[in-house]
């Protein structure tokens, strides 16, 4: 588990700790795993996944190229190998090996195609993970798996931080996340 | 229920429509009611007790002072009759008729002598309510309804907009305030 | 705001204290008010709406019979007067008469019908309000107000008890509701 | 991450899932670790720090006679060595060895003893990680880290999950818990 301010950011939004732990946790990452992460982002997930799958590979699929960037640098800064694709999903997910995991921090309004080739990739028994943040990509991400008969399990994350102002600890909420992880069959 | 845009705000923190809605009514305020909002802030509180106490009398507590003067516009803006008494609570309570209702939106570190110079003015069957947003006030309150085996009733309110970004409505998480209801014996 | 176990409940869900309270402020009920709650369970937000609309009107559409026995007890209980209407919705809307509030609270499956049917009824300027308690139910209701370009807003509330046992306050999980609030132009 | 249907549970509360993941990352827990879980309730999260602490050592100790039981039947069905202390904390911590990362799930009211213990035996650079679910417990542990000046993080952490019903996923809110983290220098 990375400290978020270890990360190189820029203004990139960037998953959370807590929430990055559970996405990789649900997502059953070892250290030979095959993973994509698309809409990588910040790179944070990546390379999170990097350091669990150490004789695996990453992959990680950013359409924007401020981002592109800080993926290239935070795998630098902690010493990972992350192979990135600069791309829009699902264009560029073709190339792709056979996976053991795909996760799904951000899909640019393409979801159920993104979802497509993703399972089309995935291994029998293989894991598919996504972080969602608003209420139509988690409806569509669920319809989506119902209407394939595919079992999901979903649950919202909502964290709240105590920070320390002087002699008190305030409530401060992160935005809730919904995780949504579902397993090939 | 007035809608948090319409007062006028400066860089005073104010309590959102929701929590306001809520302590109004566990503080159970009606026509006739005599209020005081014990560290009102920009006065939203104490103005929507004055919208509904129309023959009663509302007294707001504040020791900021361009807060005081956020209170004064707002309650003309509203066209209502808000007493202020620019002081740091618990100074400035003593002058207080007997009470229907206190509410404490604020308490600057002396709460259990603001509690105890409220209670004394509260009428028996009245009303105190609080709104904490740190776990030490939280536990302060508690703390000290239960050592003078008062009744309480306590619950945190998350609040989550779902925020139209576009197509989408994203989870925009407020933070979580505590409000805590006990009625004089 | 009435006390929950004050209501006569069955086995029939209710919906609790602070989403009742919320519900009513953002449905603007005032003493004149005319207002139908659709899916009216144990009639509590009925039995609310009409103590406030004192020279108003209420009507309850509700399809279960034990609830509609509820309903009429608790009418009973707290000497208001509360027309219920035992049907599935949208039957049973055609009569009623132009409205200022419309509060749905459950809605079986028939949501798009139901909202045609109570926008039907609105008068201009006239409240919408629903309580939600599945993602498919919140993402229907908001792409009912998005296609038809009607401005909403809507919030997740999430109750988080503090209840006493022996020494300590347990913080206590309720299921969490959206408010979705419209108004008819 | 083990399911938690997995475990055997008996009537004893059981830590959720996502909460023994964070947990176990917060205390950086790695293969070699030396790792006491305090109020061990079911074993969950000793099984589970066991299964990453292949080469470490995993303690549980727990008061309750039918946890005990189930905790050793837990060890046994995952074939993992935990070893269990029956006793009341902080009565059975002076016999540990030095430890890499302290758990504690459960205190019985001796917390700021119990912790006095723990950071005794605690490497420097080790962690302490509590799981609280009062009030009381959670400003308790805060109030003692910040008296003796050691750095902590702490959130609470709501998980709500979405739980298929039908054609529907409805919200159900599981019981926030606080963790708190801290490490000793």
């Amino acid at each position: 588990m990375i400290d978020d301010e270890k990360f190189i950011r820029g203004q990139v939004p960037m998953t959370k700790q807590e929430i990055r732990t559970l996405t990789l946790a649900k997502a059953q990452i070892d250290s030979d795993s095959v993973v994509v992460d698309v809409g990588a982002g910040t790179g944070s997930i990546s390379v999170e996944a990097a350091l669990i799958a150490r004789r695996g590979k990453i992959f990680a699929v950013e359409r924007n190229s401020e981002a592109v960037e800080l993926i290239r640098r935070n795998a630098e800064k902690f010493s990972v190998n992350v192979e990135i694709i600069n791309a829009t999903a699902p264009d560029g997910l073709d190339s792709l090996p056979e996976l053991d995991a795909a996760i799904v921090g951000g899909s640019g309004g393409d979801l159920e195609k993104i979802l497509d080739a993703l399972i089309a990739k995935l291994k029998v028994g293989g894991r598919i993970v996504l972080n969602t943040i608003t209420l139509q990509t988690t409806a569509t991400a669920l319809e989506y798996f119902r209407t394939r008969k595919i079992l999901y399990d979903a649950s919202q994350i909502q964290i709240t931080r105590l920070e320390r102002v002087g002699r008190y600890d305030m409530a401060r909420a992160l935005n809730p996340v919904t995780i949504i992880a579902a397993k090939k069959f």
